[in-house]
């Protein structure tokens, strides 16, 4: 007979079973990516950085639990590796490849500890992947059952312009890069899947990208550099995203599904033509690249043409106004 | 008879009732703090600010309502104005100007606008005051009552090296620059005041001060033009924070009570002096700069001296050594 208790589950170990120091000598190396641009790393009260061109590109985006992710649905690895892709396709969107990253984390002491070390390893797994040091963060505690995730990211120009999404022009192309639609489907599949499922693999793989997108990183900094007048990354919905450019630069952008027609084929096998190009125009968190082209040049890898700018406001697909739909963080 | 129901409590705008956008159109201009440095700021994909010297600091510090600040004891306003500080205060600590800030807020669609508008307020004088404007952000939801701020701030080096926690060498003067024990005091004055207080305008100043630090943020660029060869700033506590300097510079810190009289005695009015002493010790979210200056120079204005830097590890006071004190986020 045995004396180790094996049949009573081991209490794993939590946050509050650890200092703070304890917690980052753990997760500090998993998210180690060495960087000559960064001139003071974590253990600081601030990392410092070159900036390549005399400019730095910042934005920040955060994540909640339960809000943003379900633990049933992803894993903390994804949960790293989503945070990652969504702060750096902000970057992309303006033309600048990633410069760095910080992570803040605050989290009940409840919070398992072998959670955020997977959610460590995706980040830092994420980071190296598009060569993006982590420069620090900020770790604290939150109410039991509360885990948020907050990062600042990093982009570098490289001398170019930054691409806004003020700069669309009547007669420009409208263009895409990376997939449409697939997250939101992916994510309907989770909500609720079709009972005669039969595409089991398409459906998996929109699963799959629901949990990490996978933006187009470089085709930001391409776009940049082929001469685009604006750029946005999808992130709430193609139609709302397409109309704030349109808002900026004081325009229409008008879409033909004809030419998503590559893009709802991918959904259309799971749900059918109909809501497919609906979840097209609308899902968000894929970031996708949108991109507004001049229309004498041949469009830079990656890209293929979705539609064109013209005279007026808004967004129409197929010549009829559309409105909203994606998502708003308040529901208003 | 009036027909307007007076005696019913008007029920207050909360976030749920706005759309992300309409949030934002009323907070963004509470926030605005015109400067050159920014040449994109809110409202695009990512900002984009010039790098002074090629370089840029950066750091980041998060709040969360129940946990780092209580509705009842501070006003939106003076959260606000409580998250600049703690960021500046970083950036002061490496000798850095403010150049910029970033601000994420997560907040249920239960919180009142009202409160939302005063925090923003805070944010944006705080800013304004220090030379310091709001590049831009994230705004989303939360389960009802919960409330995030994460912020991201930036500094400019203007061409100094920056002053590190582990440049601390034998013979250093160690130096202070701001009030030490104050907030901590003022904190266990929200918790459990004496019951016969007597100095009441004393103990308004020290709850003024928990509820709104106030950083010497130009004394760091001081203590880095004036030579220091190493500087923090204490948040966690004059113990734990000298203890992190003694730890990454390899020496120990001395410390002597004598010469903290001054911090002493603006609390031992409220608090006696023994408890007093142990709040300059232990007192964390004050803010104060943490120098460390060779013994051959006259200290930078603002700097008083409180030890000096001896052969050894850790972190004595009047010889004796000290441990701990101060704020672990778990606790452990």
């Amino acid at each position: 007979m045995s004396t180790s208790p094996s049949n009573q589950p081991e209490r794993r170990a939590r946050l509050g079973d650890l200092s703070e120091e304890e917690v980052l000598r753990i997760i500090l190396p998993l998210m180690a990516v060495p960087d000559e641009r960064v001139l003071v790393g974590p253990g600081d009260d601030a990392a410092v950085m070159s900036a390549g061109d005399g400019r730095f590109v910042t934005s920040t985006d955060a994540s909640m639990r339960n809000i943003d992710w379900r633990d049933d649905w992803s894993s903390g690895d994804e949960v790293g590796r989503k945070i990652v892709a969504q702060n750096l396709a902000d970057v992309a969107a303006m033309g600048a490849v990633p410069a760095g990253l910080l992570v803040t984390l605050l989290a009940g002491a409840d919070t398992e500890i072998a959670w955020v070390e997977d959610l460590a390893r995706g980040i830092g797994e994420s980071c190296l992947e598009a060569g993006c040091p982590v420069l620090g963060g900020d770790l604290g505690g939150a109410p039991a059952g509360v885990v948020v995730l907050s990062v600042t990211s990093f982009g570098d120009l490289q001398g170019r312009a930054p691409v806004l999404r003020s700069g669309a022009q009547r007669g420009d192309v409208v263009a895409v890069a990376g997939s449409l639609g697939r997250s939101g489907a992916g994510l309907a599949l989770l909500h609720n899947a079709p009972s005669d499922l039969s595409a089991k693999k398409a459906a998996q793989e929109l699963i799959d990208l629901h949990r990490v997108p996978r933006p187009p990183l470089a085709a930001g900094p391409r776009a940049a550099e082929a001469g685009a007048h604006a750029l946005i990354d999808i992130s709430d919905g193609l139609i709302r995203d397409a109309g704030r450019v349109a808002s900026a630069s004081g325009v229409r952008v008008s879409l033909f599904s004809e030419q998503l027609a590559a893009d709802v084929d991918a959904i259309s096998a799971v749900w059918g033509r109909t809501k497919a190009l609906e979840m097209v125009l609308t899902g968000g968190e894929e970031h996708a690249l949108l991109a507004f082209f001049p229309p004498n040049i041949s469009l830079p890898d990656g890209f293929r043409r979705i539609g064109e700018v013209t005279v007026g406001t808004g967004v129409t697909v197929d010549g009829e106004r559309r409105q909203g739909g994606g998502w708003d963080h308040f529901g208003g």
